[in-house]
């Protein structure tokens, strides 16, 4: 089972994509897709879009794990990512209909058993799991890692389909 | 020039399409994008991203113009209306490159020139400006109407691009 993992965000978007196997999990490709800051914001939207119809093309994943959004205190920040969001669940819904999306809690609870597990604890338990040599770079495809790892690891009753 | 407004959600999309010509504004039609609420999310994007598709296909805009998301405490049903706008800036620039954003102050201003008008009174200047015998139903659609009159209106140095 092929498993694309999404960490949304306008400016930088991380994938990842994991093969789920009776041995465990394998890393098939991660990466970012990114957006320039000088362009508006409709025309970064159709980037992501021509970039995630690509990653979709090419890996055909049976189902896309997508981190849900923490709004912490910058609400405009949140609202272009949430922009990104709706593009990438849009895309992936097209090509894919099983989505499924986890809270950062979820996931870090899922890596590290610790909900409040900090960054350098997850990109270590990213790197143990999929047996990499060193952490993968940057973080956002790390953390997109993560999620597919999530995914991965979640028992069926666990599981959020998108909704 | 045809001016396609909307009104973006993800229960309920107004768009309003209105020519501009050298005699004032006519009304080429309104209406409404609904999606239904036991739906996913991702599937409800796709609903509106088709909708949007042959709204963009029928009437061919010159420009669009698109009310900007207004933050009250909602927030998890304000990351919802932001991941349907995303769904609808994506296609209205693969479709249409000249996209405008304003504010529900901005729009109140241009129709009435009160910045702080209620529904009433913006749905009575609808009516008036666009020549229609009833109030344009359902709300959302007027609020649509309202979002292209007001880019009608705008001189150019007002004019805001997406971005």
């Amino acid at each position: 089972m092929i498993i694309l993992g999404i960490d949304p965000g306008y400016a930088t978007t991380g994938y990842g994509v994991v093969e789920k196997t009776a041995k465990g999990l394998n890393t098939v490709d991660y990466g970012v897709i990114k957006t320039p800051p000088d362009e508006i914001i409709a025309v970064r939207l159709a980037m992501i879009d021509e970039a995630m119809t690509s990653i979709m093309d090419k890996f055909s994943p049976d189902c896309v794990s997508v981190e849900e959004l923490f709004f912490n205190t910058n609400i405009t920040t949140g609202i272009k990512v949430a922009h990104a969001r709706g593009v990438i669940l849009l895309n992936a819904v097209k090509k894919c209909g099983r989505l499924y999306e986890y809270t950062p809690l979820q996931i870090k609870q899922a890596l590290t058993g610790n909900g409040r597990a900090d960054k350098h604890q997850m990109q270590y338990m990213v790197r143990m799991v999929l047996r990499l040599a060193s952490v993968p770079k940057p973080d956002d495809a790390a953390d997109a890692l993560a999620a597919a790892i999530c995914h991965a690891n979640m028992s069926g009753a666990s599981k959020r389909e998108v909704k």
